[in-house]
Order: C-alpha cells, then structure tokens, then sequence
C-alpha cells in the first residue's frame, strides 16, 4: 500500500492486520519511510513487528497483486500507471478519479488534471448507490468516494433515485471530527484550539460539493447544484451529514421511510433507524457501518434525512476494503468490523 | 431571583455577583433550598459567603426590586403575578411569555396556558432584533429568547428584514453543547455516551422553531414556517446556528455584508467576521458575545448565515442582564464580560 | 451472561459477538430485561438480530456451559451457586471472590461476606501475575480482578516480584475515563461537570486497594499498605496508573527494564516500552492489551512504573474472557482485539 | 508586555483589558509582530481594537512603567535589562530568574546562566509562601513561578513549613490541560493524539523539579529531591497535582486541616475544601483562584495533599498580575477574577 504516514493509512494497516483474504506486502510511506511500523504507530507493532516503511519506489518495484493509495489527492494519478502495470486491482483513496470529467477537477482542484482521458473509467466505490456494486464486481480499478460525500449520499441517493425529493435546493450541513483533517501540524487542529469548539469552514467552497452533486445528478438524470457546508467538531472520529431537501409533490413520512427500508433492508453495513431515532457518530465509531434516518416535515414540505459514519473507515479505509473485497469477489464483509465498542 | 438550581441560575449568580448596578438579595432554588451558594456551587463560595438558597415563598415573601426567574418552562406565569407584586422589573427566562398567541403555546407546549391574557405584553428580549431595544427600555417585564431561537435571529433577522432573503424555505441546522440541556440526570448527558458523538434530536419537532418563526414572521410581515434541526455535539457551552435561505432576486454578496455591518456596527455584542471567517464557539465562551458571518453562494443562489454564542450567557443568563440593564437604564454592558478566556 | 445492563456487560457482549469458540446463549439484565439487545445498544443490533435480554431467573434456568458474571459488588456470590449447578465454568466480574479473607472484606466493602467458606477458591484472573496462569488452566470458577488493580499490579508485580523495589511505601495515582463509574445518572458523570475537569475521589478510601495490597503482599511474602489515589479524567475509556516506590539498595535502571522484558517479553497483552516512551491511554483503546514502562530516578531513589489500558476490556470484559480462554483451552487471544483504532 | 504571540500572553491580555489600574500600552510579539491583536485573538478584538502587536525593539523603545514578559525561557535575561533601563517594575513570567544558583540552571535548562550574577535577586512570585509576599511588597523584579510549581508548592508547602511532612520521599503526580504546551505545533499535541488519552511524560526529568525542590528546601531548611511527573489529559486548561509525603511522628489528619486552615484563611485565592471534597480543576478554570485539600491516612503514615489551579491564570498570567498589584501597592486582586463560570 501506498500512503502508509496519515490517518486513512493507518486506518488500512488496522484492517488489513486482520483480513482473511489479504496479506499486506508492504507500505509505503512519503514522510516516514525507514521507520518500523510499530515505531510509527505503538498499536500496530504487534501486528507487523518486522515490517518497515518503505518509499514508494521501493514498494511499487516489488509490486503487489492489491495496490491501496491512501496519498494526498493529485498524487494518485501519477503513480495509478505504475501501480498498475503489476497490480491486478488499484483502489485510491484520494479525489485523483472519482469526478469523470476535466472540468470538474479543474473548478474544484485549481490544475490540470495529469490524466483527463481516464477520467470516468474508474468506478465509483460506494456500493450502496444504484448500479455501483455491479460495477465494481470484478473491477480493476476503484475510486473510493470522499468522507463527507459517503455520509450525503448515504442519506440522500434513496430519495433522490426514487423521485421523493426535488434535485434543487438540497443542502447538506455535515459535522466532522477532527481526525478527517489528517494529521497535519495545524494551529486549527490543536487540541486547545478544537476543544470546546464548533465552527464551519470552506462554506460553499468545500472540494467535496463536487462528488455529491455528480452522483445525485447522476440519479436525477440533469445536473443540479448543492449547497455544502461542513464543520468541525471537537471529536476524534466520525461524521454526522444532516440533509435539507424539497418533498416532490405528494411524498408522504411512509413513502421516504418504505424508500430507505427498500433501499438499505439487506445492505451489511447501513443500518436504518426506527421512527424518532437519529444517527449517532459514536453507535458506528470504528465500525464501516453508517446509520441513516429520515422525517418529513409537513409544515415545510421538507425531507430532512441524516447519515452518520466513521470517517476513517466507511468514510475511507473500510470502504476501500470493501470496494477490494467486491472487486476481488471476497465476501464483502472480510475485515471489516460490524460491532462498535460501546461506550 | 427564582431557579437557582439549574444551569442558567447559577450563570445568573455569577454574572450578579459583579455587577455594578444590581445586589443580589436572595436566591431561591426547588431541589436546593436549605443548602448554602458555596456548598451548591463551591466556585461561587467566594462572591457569596453567607446565602443560603431559599424557597420561592419565602423569596417573594422578601421581595426585590428586580425578579430573575429562571424556571423550567410553565413554572414562570404562575410565579410572574406574584412576583409582580412588589418587583419593579420582571426579567423571566422561561418560555411562558415568549410567545404572542395561546394558540402557538398549546400547539408547542401541548398545554393551556395559564395567563393567556398576558401573552404579548411582554416585551421579547432580544435587544438586537428591529425595534426591540425600544420596547425595553423602561419595560417592567421581560420575556428573554431562548438559547436556539437568539443564535438564529441573529443570523437571519438583518437580512430578512431587509428582503435579501426569502421567507420561505429557510433551514436552521443548530450545534449545541450538553449544558443546553440543563444539569439534568439523563443518559444521553452522561459523559460516556456524549463524549466522541454527534447526533440531531427533536428534528422538526423543537419548541424553539415556535419563537424563530414568530419573530422572523414578524420582519417579513407573514406567517412562515422554518425548519430546524439541533443537534448535540460534545463539548459544555456553546451553540453555533447554521443558517440557509434563498436568496431574494438580485441580492448580492456585497448587499448581505453590508446588510450586518450596518445592523450590528454599533452593536456591543455582536461581532461581524470579515469574509473568509467563520463564527467559533470558543471565540464567545463565558461572555455575552455573539459572532456571525454570511456568504452568499451564486451557485445555489443561496445565503449561508451562521451565529455563534455562548448558550449560558447570550443565551440565557447573559442577556437577561442585558435585558435587564436596558430596562433600568443602566449601562447595556454592566456586568457583562466582553472578552473571553482563550484558549 | 449475567449482566448485560451495564458497560462491562455491553463489553462482553461485543467480543462475545466474534468469538470462534463461546456462542452467547442468553443474556440477562435487571433492569433491561425484555428489550431486545439492539434496542439498548444500537450497535450491537446487527450481531443480536433476535436476542432480548432476559431475566437473571429466565437466563439460569436454561443454563449455560460458561456463565459470565458482571454484576453490581455482592450480586455475584448468591447467583454463583445457583449459576454453578449446571455451569462448567463461571467467571466473575465483581470482586465478590477476588478477596482471600472474609475479613478483608467486611472492612472493605462493610458487609458480612455471604459465603466467606468459599473465598480464596476462585483463582484471581490476572494471568500475567506470576503462577495465576497456571491456576486459570481448567480452573471452574475466575475472579476477575478490578480495572484498577489490573493497572497497578501490572506495572508494580514484577518489580516487587524480583525484589527490585521495596514493599513499603508503595504510591498508586491512577487516572481513570468515566466509563469506569459505570452507566450510572449521577450528576459527577454528566458531560457538563466531568469535561474539562480532573479530580481525585476516594483518596486512600477506594475498595480496590485490597486487591491491590493482597496481590502485593503476596508476591512480596507478606503484609504492605499501599497508598491508591484515584482520579477522573474526561476521557470514556482508558485508566493509566503511575506507581511509586523506594527501589532495593543496589537496583539499578538496567534491572528494573531486565526485569520487565523476562516478565512480559513472551505475554501476548503486555507492550514493554522502550526508554523515553510511555504508556497512553489511547494507544490500547478497545484492545485487551496493556503497556507499560519503568524508570530509576538516581536522584531520589525511586522507581517510577506506569501502566495504560482500556478499563471495559483488559480491565473488566476482556480479562474475563482472557481468563475463560484459559479456563476452557482455547487460544488465550481467541476473540481479543490486539490493534487498536488509531487515532 | 512582551510575549504576545502565546497562551500565556494572550491571557495576560485579557487581564490587562478589565484592570482598574493598569493600562496596556504596546504588546510585542516576535512571530506576531504586524498584526492587529484583533486578527491574532479575534475574541481581544473589542477590548484592543486599535493595538497592533510591536516588536521587542519597538516595545522597549517605547519603555512603560510596568513590563510583562511572557517569553520563552533563556530569552528574559538579556531583555531583563533593556526592559529594566525604564520600567519600575518587570514582571517575568518565564524560569530565568526562579532558581537562584547558576548550578542548578545549568543542571536543568543545559546552558550557562547569561547573568548568574543577578540570580536570587528576584523575589519568586508565589505571595502565599511564608514570606514572600513581604518580599514582593515594593519590589522592581519579580519571578512569576512555573504552573507546576504553584501547584506543587500550594499544596505541600504549609505542611512543611509547620514540620508535619517529611522532607525526604515527596512525591508530585501532576495532570495538565494541553495549553501548558503552549500554542506549539506538535503531533501530540493536535486534538486526535490528545483526545481520549492521559500520559506521563518527563518523568523524573521535567524542569520545574528544580524549582519545586528549592521552595520546598527553603522550607525544609535543608536540600532536598522530589519524585515530580507531569501528565497531559484531554483538557484545555487546569492542573491537578496530588502529591504525598510521609507524615512526621506525631502528626494528625487534625494537624494537617488546621495547618491548611491557619495557612490558607485569609488568602484571597485559596480555597482549602471541607474534609471529603477535592479540588476540580473546572472549579477555578479562568479565575485567579486554587483549590486546596488534605488528608492523613493512617494505614500508610502518610499525607495526601492536592491543589487545582488554572495553569494559564494561577499558573502563569494571573500570578504575574497579583505580584504585580503587590509590588504597585494595589488591591492584590484587582483586574482578576473570583468567580468561575459553571459548568
């Protein structure tokens, strides 16, 4: 694996310590190669206790039949071809091929992209949307969604698939731990800075806006715009997305509710609350489960559905490991951890 | 003052103990009334050496000039008459003189209300709000806002009243610490279970979206209905109300940055962010502040209001000082902090 | 398993839920009896899908080769027998049976011991002190030890175990996360008074200090008196215990890390840290493994050892399970996490 | 002042805004310098709107009656005479003038003194020691004590002082907010390293040991060693330092009480806690204030005595503002709070 320094590597070394199916050959990492694993993170010294980073060309010589690329986005493209050259399966987990279009990146990532003609060609790794599992059966290259779009998504692709909501004016307020900022030495991330404080950021701005209005524009079938607006709470883990949107005319409480329980009822990892409970971020801590829940609010005619999950796994490294599981036709569910520690 | 027990009461004792203006006579608590201020709350021994927290009875008995009741809600009307009777100022922080209609009480409160007679004659005590300030100068009774609906209208109330934003469809997505909750013995308040988790609760369903519709009816000359959403996030004080409205036709970015300069320049309280920043809740803990911030975004022709403050304080305790201090024509900002520890 | 209402009981019930060889059977709660297991924990609904929680009465009448206990202090010993009659084995989580003399007891926990005839037959589960493994093998009855005394035996045991510190004069200051007072309304607990706060409780008074002084006059030969301040820290999980004591003449700082690596170096559970790294909290988070590390400060004499480990699992739920591994010979770490989430 | 850019600054600030007595005339900050205090502290804005933070050189140029100086340590002494060329009185917050042998900051900092010949000419700033308030009373220097040390010292050195501990054997376990740290850019201290974990660090090597020992020695009337770890917990603000010594011959839980009682009664910013009651650090976080308690314990012979404090205010910047108001002649409380806010 690829990225081996931040959170969401971390993250793949836990998961992969235990997967039935998959043996880590190596990883590597940018900032921390030449260190043992157990010297990077004391927790995993007994799960590899003579692994050593390595740098990437060290790791993509030796090559690997699974390539996961946990490396900051605009980094993947570049290595993608090498990686591939030898890997049967490439799983990013940066943006580098989630949007399918150039424009796109280029709106929201400020370059050029390295290489537009493979945009579209890699899918898109949320298996709970309409259509995405199937295509990621037997695929050779996957790329694993964003945090903050896994959450949107989760709690709006039903409703929007099914026509129960307007495709204009959704809003999406998501909440984030910190942990989802990586771990980055800013003056913002500081525990006596992040304590005791909620606060948004990049409103209207967030690169994340993108993914979720290709997918629901993908279900809506036309484009649409939505308003984002993320924020940071003082927590470690997890992500709660609270979503606003307009009742198409006649959708009832019983159809979004019927529409969530068609939707998820045999899905492994999303759980769908009964009437009067919402996600908590701790009930998923650890796990790659999300809870989903949803009201309609006849005094406004709104739809207001919410998600949580764990950013680092279902919001990135689990749901790497289960896009690999599909594509590699594992059981979706190896290594992946179903029950969270409670409290 | 009335409700020495709770969180707010205790916030009012602190803010008393210097005020320049104001003396603290008695202190009347339900579940506390017999023990001294110093063994309820060991930080506020100091500033009230000798008080022992009294009966209601017996502090009406005693009488005052100014009455602080800081009971839980549909505790107060009773109380007000008989307070009335000897206290030149009424300043209640409950909700039974908030709203104006008995209608609006039974539909939220799911009760009749004790003084229907007396509804609307209470002036609402949010000083920054259009006209407000007026009505409380010399005002012998005082209804303050709660913690939720003061967050939101100062989000929302300059640009509504000026029409840069419909009235329509406009969602409030609010963050607040537990102690919004009040020193109550609830699991979902443990520790354990709040700590590292984000959850909404009451969506669709909170008794404050009553008071946040009647004052934003009130500047936009119609009946409207809001949606809100408040959610728990794990930290003590503070609440952040994220605010999302259509943007009426032909409003700009400039327009809504000048609408809150020109409502709050001169106001003591409330600080407006230069662009790019957003409303911290840190930044206002422990004093009276509130910081908002607006952007406009073309793409969704949407405006995205946010406010934070300090739950304890400009949401309760705080601006019943305030209010208090207009209504005798003291100084608006005696006994109120400006400044905050930090971090 | 008796006790499913509580933290440590919800703990069992997760590891319980991927163990390759214990099956859950039944749970009982006393206060929860008739909710279904996903009803009070969410999370624990996908493992559970058709178990309710059932009386202790229901659950001993069906029997169970292994009962689990994990019971208020004194609920253990009466259901022992009863749980007995067609149990092969019964581990316990409550100290009813840690404690060796009914003496010690009664002047610890201020009752009669209701069967005194039976203590000092249940092995105390601590297999890393120095002959318990072997009594845990085959053993029918476990006393699981404190979370507490886990910590300070584990950092003091081998020291005092080779007479490289002194047996009198013995200091334990331990931090504990809030989940260690159990799921229990009491205003101390409440996110609003815990976060944001450390403070010492039970100062010299705390029952664990029998456990602690009987395990270390054990393997010291004979009677010592151990100071043992606790502390809550606003954490959930996690207790570190830092332990003080007067260092043997001649026991230099290469015998005390000599003695530790002999101690732990083959103990699947047990991290020796290296010089300068110290054990967190975090670093075993919801894992059965502990760190620890030691030091020789020259200038007063004094060895300094600490120890880091999750309260709910290698000090409650999953020592008991380490020990019922043993117990039944299975693999000691048979459905035991070694990695923890990180960060 | 000097020292702008960090915690310790900042909270100097916030006293300095609300002091009846002293008026802030330039701060300088050496990695701030040319920003508004209001864009560096958005929450100083109001108190500061015109201040633009200065450099040392500007600073001194324009001289001042009273200097602050809240700078790393090393850098106090050469600016000690520049500042001292016009100011009456310099107050320094850092350890370049605490100890008062050029051996012992060589033992501990690792340098040479740069003006070993003004050591011990600074009177240490901790007023509730025997006879330094005397020593303050009128003077041009002060030493403000590190925050540890206050802590240690408030809670040990009465017992000393009146014999009733031993001098040999104190051990100091000490837990702090991450804002002792400092507003510094490291990995452990970003908020998803600190979060839900406490670790020592330093043990036995941490440089306010020396202070400690040398206050404490002053007492004793003889040198002496103290075993002192400091451990970092999941808070912002506040220090706990339990600390336990063996008890002199003779000496009772009466003697203790009645020794804290004799020490503490009149000082207007120790509170000693009624026997079964500890101090919180969330029970004088943002006040000037300590909280101190004792208890004997019989068992062991010996003494457990702990004291809260806020590391930034009691700790740091409130002590500097109570020695200065005792060097000036003012009321030695003005510009500093009694009361906290709660919760």
């Amino acid at each position: 694996m690829l990225g081996a320094s931040g959170y969401a590597g971390a993250e793949l070394l836990r998961l992969l310590a235990r997967h039935p199916g998959l043996r880590l050959e190596w990883a590597a990492g940018e900032s921390t190669a030449g260190q043992a694993v157990g010297e990077r993170y004391p927790g995993l010294a007994a799960a590899y206790p003579d692994l050593t980073i390595c740098t990437a060309d060290e790791g993509l010589a030796k090559g690997a039949d699974v390539v996961f690329m946990a490396l900051p986005h605009g980094h993947s493209a570049p290595l993608a071809e090498r990686g591939a050259a030898s890997a049967a399966l490439v799983v990013d987990l940066a943006a580098d091929f989630r949007l399918t279009t150039a424009e796109a990146w280029t709106t929201w990532y400020g370059s050029e992209h390295p290489a537009p003609e493979r945009l579209g060609t890699w899918p898109y790794g949320l298996p709970e949307l309409p259509g995405r599992r199937d295509e990621l059966a037997g695929a050779a290259r996957v790329a694993v969604p964003g945090c903050y779009p896994t959450a949107a998504l989760l709690a709006l692709a039903p409703l929007l698939g099914a026509g129960l909501i307007e495709p204009d004016g959704i809003v999406v307020d998501a909440k984030s731990g910190t942990s989802g900022a990586g771990r980055s030495l800013k003056d913002n991330l500081l525990f006596a800075q992040a304590d005791e404080n909620v606060s948004p950021y990049n409103v209207g701005g967030h690169r994340h806006t993108a993914e979720i209005e290709q997918e629901l524009g993908r279900l809506a079938g036309r484009a649409l715009a939505v308003t984002f607006s993320p924020h940071l709470v003082p927590m470690t883990r997890g992500i709660l997305a609270t979503c606003y949107a307009q009742l198409a005319p006649g959708a009832s409480d019983e159809d979004t509710r019927a529409c969530f329980g068609a939707s998820y009822g045999r899905e492994p990892f999303v759980d769908v609350l009964p009437s009067g409970q919402w996600p908590r971020t701790r009930a998923v801590a650890t796990t790659n489960r999300a809870q989903v829940a949803v009201v309609t609010d006849r005094r406004t005619g709104r739809a207001v559905a919410a998600a949580s999950l764990d950013n680092l796994v279902k919001g990135a490294a689990g749901q790497a490991v289960q896009c690999a599981n599909i594509a590699l036709g594992l059981d979706e569910t190896a290594g992946l951890d179903l029950v969270p520690p409670g409290p």
